[in-house]
């Protein structure tokens, strides 16, 4: 993954390189909205992912389910576009603020993954299915 | 950390059975600001901090790098009181809402975590620190 030798290789790499990745090289990144500043998503980041978000403003992100890089909106069209790039004090994990074309972040057609919400023991689903998973992914 | 058997027992096991744990036992859980939206911390849950965040209304989790379970603001008093618990649609990343209390959740006294912010190719530091650690240890 590293940039060919040179100044700009080097510069590219020391930002990567702060990043404390986990034994499988990826690091938890959380999805906020710009706008209406709601928590999104929580999704995985290796250093490709990482690297191809600072360079393109379109978040990356490396898929668990399907072991491959994962540019977010490639199926969808709910592409988010990045404004800002945040790493913690422990240099474990990212937050990204970004604005979420088509006001829909989840694949289950939710704005939002965190749909759950605890109440009284049980797990209630508080947020509407904006648009079927179906027409999403042209499965319909 | 399974409840005595009856009804009440079943019922808490439901919704923490829910939970995708990981390799470790454990999930990401995410603390954003009741009040102002911002991302303050993203550390990570056992079962039994999950359960005593939910029975207490304060903040518990695990500690990877004590490897205990941790009542935050214990030793700070920067106590998190939590106002919402949520799920997402995997079922592997918890979000909370909470009151921030002393205004710091970082352990180097800042507001939030997320101090570092990408400009230019470099991290650079956003966030002050608003109280001395030492101070909020106790070791100055």
């Amino acid at each position: 993954m590293s940039m060919a030798g040179g100044p700009e290789g080097a510069s590219v790499d020391s930002w990567l390189d702060r990043v404390r990745w986990n034994a499988d090289g990826l690091v938890p990144a959380i999805a906020q909205d710009a706008h209406t500043g709601k928590v999104l998503t929580l999704a995985w980041m290796n250093r490709e992912a990482l690297e191809r978000t600072a360079t393109t403003s379109e978040a990356h992100y490396w898929s668990r389910s399907r072991q491959a890089l994962w540019h977010k909106g490639e199926q969808s069209g709910h592409v988010q576009t990045v404004r800002e790039i945040r790493l913690d004090c422990d240099s474990d994990a990212i937050l990204i603020v970004v604005e979420q074309r088509g006001g829909i972040a989840c694949h289950t057609g939710r704005e939002r993954c965190f749909h759950l919400k605890l109440d009284g023991g049980r797990w209630a689903d508080v947020e509407p299915v904006l648009k079927d998973p179906k027409a999403i992914y042209g499965h319909g």
